[in-house]
This record gives structure tokens, sequence and C-alpha cells, in this order.
């Protein structure tokens, strides 16, 4: 808690000082590119979800550098996240945000990041297995958009989602022992596997479409594609049949009933999927007003153990690549 | 143009006589399912660049009926698109905006649509080939927001706005000639395919996930993940090898850049991709202030081309469904 409650107060003082100069934030855009940028997505559900005031905008690095909204100002907050620290395009939408005035908040993994030089405000994140999650870019920026949604205009449930981002530790290592062997069983089942859909809804969407271009795609150069639950029966479900491959994230909170849909339509028309089930997992012991949040950080680090079952079994470790920073692009 | 400025003049008069009594309109939803999702992204796309005063979210309207947002009120414009105007989710989504108090705009192909009970103002939109684009519910929407805009904040490329509005229907009738004879060609290459990825930025990205939905799978049962071009280099590009299917829509205007890019990438390490070029199919005859809001028009129109070629080339009609209307779901 230490890293977010440090971040979070120096980010309220900062806002604060504003405040008091007749700069009201009006928005927060959250920019970042692939993994990061899925970081961001539950920030973004819940500003979409919970804020009156504040408008929300979430942005790949580039489109946002290129296609700079005309609202981008001293009122705009704009959060940024590079692992590495030193992505291109990132370093670009810094640049662009600082130069037009904007409140810049940036997180890395990276001490030595260029970054930092044009950022009002610098995270170094923790990351890795021995890392708590609390620590993590995802529950950073949850923690950070939570204080901005507090100054903006107050919230509710500011106490239980408190108290969540303090539980939600325990319940993912929880949920991480618990999947171990059922990994083990997905890698063995579905090592053959050449495609896979990836489903899910609400704050979760954004770690349905992370696991299909980072774990997938990058990591594994299989074929993926992320569909959002409610989509599903708009179009995409035409493809299902007894061959093809489904990974549901089953949410706790308001749109489990559009990932459970999926889950009774595969049931019946579908043989290959893979159901991971965020309540069954635990999840359930955050506050019910605000667990909704939550289910993506819990399905990252879930995820993350069938992601190297899967590796492992495939004798393709999860570094491997191919052009990613080895050709030029 | 007769549609769009009836419709244009009506709304443009509620949201006058709502700010006459002190409601000044302060945020535009855009809800809508599958293909009529992607009709409204272009008009998300537009607003999120060109307003600085309203905030503007697009959602899937199961997840828009379930994750209520909590400022939905009679500040709130909610612009609702069924092509059969009785899509259930659709329906329960209308009914929710409407117990809220927002202004309800609905968009229909069905003139006896249930909708229109529920809806503050109902438009009968025009569809199928002898249809004149401007009066196809993507060009609607972005008519009526370029007037929520002009209201709300006045937009100083109106007139070129309205320019685009008015010679659209050429641009697009000349591009669809254009490429009857590539389309052919397109479809003989790639009619043993199994699984494309489409790939667009900007305004057009929602197109690029409408084909890949819509258009491949759900009307050609084939797999398909659509792949925002800013974000091909974090992670999706890991995949691109000799035999993998890509569909290119290289836009005009500020993302080009974006595309562009792809296109390098995929000439050096890809052999099946297809580029889709909307400057080189002629719009850049629309003023260069606004011309990208458009390019997702033209490539829809294309795109049937290039979809009917390949549903006639593999025998695969694109009517034929196996689950949608079909069984219980």
């Amino acid at each position: 808690m230490n890293s977010i409650k440090f971040h979070s107060k120096a980010l309220v003082k900062t806002i604060k000082a504003k405040a008091e100069d007749g700069l009201q934030m009006s928005e927060v855009f959250l920019v970042a590119c692939g993994g990061s940028l899925v970081d961001l997505y539950p920030a973004k559900f819940f500003l979409m979800s919970e804020s009156c005031l504040l408008r929300t905008d979430l942005y790949t690095a580039n489109e946002f550098v290129h296609a700079v909204p005309r609202v981008l100002g001293e009122r705009s907050i704009v959060i940024l996240c590079s692992h590495s620290g030193g992505t291109p395009e990132l370093i670009e939408a810094v640049k662009v945000a600082k130069a037009a005035g904007a409140l810049t908040v940036t997180l890395t993994y990276n001490k030595a990041s260029d970054i930092a030089a044009f950022s009002d405000h610098n995270v170094v994140y923790e990351w890795g297995d021995e890392s708590s999650v609390q620590n993590n870019p995802m529950a950073i920026t949850l923690a950070l958009c939570l204080e901005i949604l507090q100054q903006s205009e107050g919230y509710a449930y500011y106490d239980e989602f408190q108290e969540a981002l303090q539980k939600i530790d325990d319940v993912v290592a929880t949920a991480c022992k618990k999947v171990s062997e059922r990994a083990v069983t997905f890698a063995e089942t579905y090592r053959n596997g050449k495609l896979f859909y990836t489903l899910s809804s609400g704050a979760s969407y954004g770690h349905a479409y992370g696991f299909a271009i980072c774990s997938l795609m990058e990591m594994q150069w299989l074929h993926a594609s992320a569909i959002h639950s409610g989509e599903f029966f708009h179009g995409p479900f035409e493809v299902t049949d007894q061959k093809t491959n489904f990974i549901v994230l089953l949410n706790e909170g308001r749109t489990r009933p559009l990932d459970e849909r999926v889950i009774v339509f595969l049931k019946r028309y579908a043989k290959n999927y893979v159901v991971i089930d965020a309540k069954e997992l635990g999840i359930d012991l955050l506050p019910e007003s605000v667990v909704e949040f939550f289910n993506p950080i819990l399905f990252y680090s879930v995820l993350c153990v069938y992601r190297e079952a899967l590796a492992k079994i495939r004798n393709h470790p999860l570094e491997k690549r191919r052009y990613m920073d080895i050709v030029e692009y």
C-alpha cells in the first residue's frame, strides 16, 4: 500500500493546488501501447461508469500523437504507461501532453526512464512474480483514478475501494494457487491449438484483449481475437463449432450476465472452451459495490499461470520474439 | 441530403428547447450491437477528437444496460441504432435511457419498429445497394453529431463537413466501380483463406472491426481479428509470417502514417496482404480538414464489393446463418 498511498497523496496535492489556481481538472486521458494500454483499461471503465464530471478517453499512444484531441490542455490529466519507459510513441505522447499544458502522470518499471523528464509525476512500479499486485500499474492507475474522482466529485464507495485495494493481493495469491493444476490441464488440452477467441466484459474486456495480443500473439505466436461478451451474439458467434477454441473470463459484478450468456451458448454449440470464473476464484471477498473493477487484476495474474503452462508444454519461451526489438519497424 | 437535413433540424430544435429550459447537453452516448455499433464508431471518433465540451462514450447495448453509467440523465443524448429495430438488448437500452430522462435518438431500417415508442426522435434510414450513403446510419449519425457539436460549442469546419456530406456519395460510387475487378482478384487469391487480420486506425478502426465480425465471422464463418494499426507493433505483429492474411484499410488524414507503418512492415515480412487505400480511391476530393472522418463510409461500401466477390467464389451466401435468429441464445 505504501507506493499507492505515496503517489495518490502527491497527485491529490497537485490537483488541489491547481484547483486553488482556478483549474478544475475536466478530463482524464489514458495513453499507452499494447500490454500497458491493457493495464489502463480498468481505470477507463471505472471512470466511464462512476464519474459524472470527468470525461475519460483511452488512446493507443500513436493515435493520441497523430490525432491530438482538441480539448487537450491545462484541465487535462494524462496518465501514460510504458513498461520499458522508452517506447518511442509514448515519449512522443508525453511530449504532446506536456506541450499542451496538461498534467502528466507517467508509470514505468524503468527507474532510469526518459519519460520522467517530461512528466509532472513519475511512478516507478514493481513487476514480476515477487511483486505485490497493488504495486503493479493496473492497481496503481485504478488507485490514482479513484483519487481523481474523489477530488472531482467525491465517490460514495471510496472506503470500499480502498478496502478492495488492500485485500486484492491475498485474493490473487489464493486464486493463482488454486489454478496451478487447472493451468497444466489447459496446456495439455490446448497445446496444439492454433487460434483462440478470448471473451469478457466490463472492466475485464481489456484483459481479454491483452491475453489475445500479448500472451498469445506476441509471446506464443498464436492467432487470437478478443471479442466483447456483449458483442458475441451480434456476429462473432457464427464461427462457433466443435473445433474452435474459446477462453471466457467470467466477471463478478454487473456484467456477469453477459459472460454467462456466452457460456450457456458455448456449452451447447462448442466443445473447446475454458471458463475462468473470478467469483469461484474468490474475488467476491471484496466489497460488492466495487468488486467488478478488480476482476481484471485477478484475471491478469491467473492468466499468467495459464500462459506459463502453455509456453512450457509448447516449448516456446514467453520471452521469444522474432520482430519486437529485433528488426526495424 | 433531405433525410439528414430533416433530422438534423428536428434534433437541433429539441436541443435548443432544452437549452432554453436550462438543460445544456453534456454527454453523448452511442449505443448499439455488432454491425450497428460499427456504424456509430466514426461519430465517437469525431466527437472524441473535435469536442471540448462533450463527453462521448460508445457502448455495446447489453453493457450499457447492465453497467449503466452514473452520469446518464437529462443532460445526456443517447443515440441508439438497430437495423431490425427489434434487437432485445437495444430495446432495453432505449428504455434505460428514457427512464433516466435522457434525450433518445433511435435509428432503424424498420419503419414499424418498437424502438420508436421509447424514442424522442426516431430516424428510419435507407439501406441497400440503391440507397445513397448519405442516408445510411453512419453518415446520419455523423451529421447528427455534427449538429450536436455545433450547438454545444460551434465547429470551425462545419461548412466543410456539410460539403463532405454532399460529396461522399459520388466519391463512394466511383470507388466501388474502381475496385470491382480488384475485388474479384482478391476473392480468387484468398478463397481458401481461413483467418484474416483487419487493420486500420482513426475513424476507420470501427470498420476494421466491423469487417472482421460481420463480413467475415458472421457472413462467411471465417476466423478474423481486428487490430488497431497503432497497436500492431506492440504485440500482434509477432504472428506475421508468409502464410498469415492481412487486410489494411489505409486512411487519408491524420492517422495515415499509422496505417502506412503497418504496410511497410507487411511488405517486408508478410506475403498475403491487401491494402485498400482511401486516398487512391478518391476520398481526397473531400475537404482536407474533415476528410478523415469520412474514410469509414468509403471503406464500408468498398468492402461490400470485396465480401460479395468472396461470398460468390466460396459459394457461401452472405445471408447464410447457423445460429443468428435460428437457435435460442
